[in-house]
């Protein structure tokens, strides 16, 4: 399953060459070209899927063990503090481009990469509305 | 396996009281009290995990499958325009309570959220030390 122009379709098939870290039957993972940090990998799904709310069940069950062995990996390789995992869906969170892909960001102590948000108060109305429209 | 003096292990085994939305033998899934916006929530392992570096494998084929389950299900309860998963691992990646989870932020077109990163360059030094340290 693959879309016509689409630049991670290409990279996935190794038709646009890339710095690839590691890839298997579902998924290559590069570098970013436009880092956060150094190291800033993505993992990108083979098939093309939008994003994880389309994603197969079955890819979706290997992702996170990848991102985890790869991080394991990485942290000793970079010598990084942390990491983020992060993954947007849709254009309102920031999604550029729309086939299935997950952030890895390396950081460091004292770095500017800045991932993060202004913490709100969980209001009792809110709270009440939304639970009550989830069961 | 759980830790002592553990916020989220109280919280993921019910003895501390949370805005549940969903909840399973593995994890469960509750409203932030801080959110970023609107319908923030976190999914929590039920077993302590410091963070993805240490989770199970098991359990992280399974997390990634419930967070696509979750923002399907609460895109259209919300009404959101799209959705950022992100997970920390440790201090210097932002992470504050040392117990995995997950956070699913909805995005709504035009709130002032903001997660996202200066976007850098990668640099042909760079890209060759990590992929040769890689392999």
């Amino acid at each position: 399953m693959r879309e016509e122009n689409c630049i991670f379709c290409k990279i996935a098939a190794g038709e646009i060459p890339s710095a690839t870290l590691y890839e298997d039957d579902d998924f290559r993972v590069i570098l970013d070209v436009n880092p956060a940090s150094k190291g800033h990998a993505l993992i990108l799904s083979k098939e093309h899927y939008r994003n994880l709310y389309e994603l197969d069940d079955g890819l979706a069950s290997k992702a996170l063990v990848l991102a985890k062995k790869m991080i394991v990996r990485l942290k000793d390789v970079l010598g990084c503090d942390g990491y983020n995992i992060v993954q947007n869906n849709e254009e309102a969170a920031g999604q550029t481009v729309f086939h299935f892909h997950m952030h890895m960001i390396p950081r460091y102590q004292g770095d500017k990469v800045g991932i993060g948000w202004h913490m709100g108060e969980l209001k009792e109305k809110d709270k009440e509305e939304i639970l009550n429209s989830v069961k």
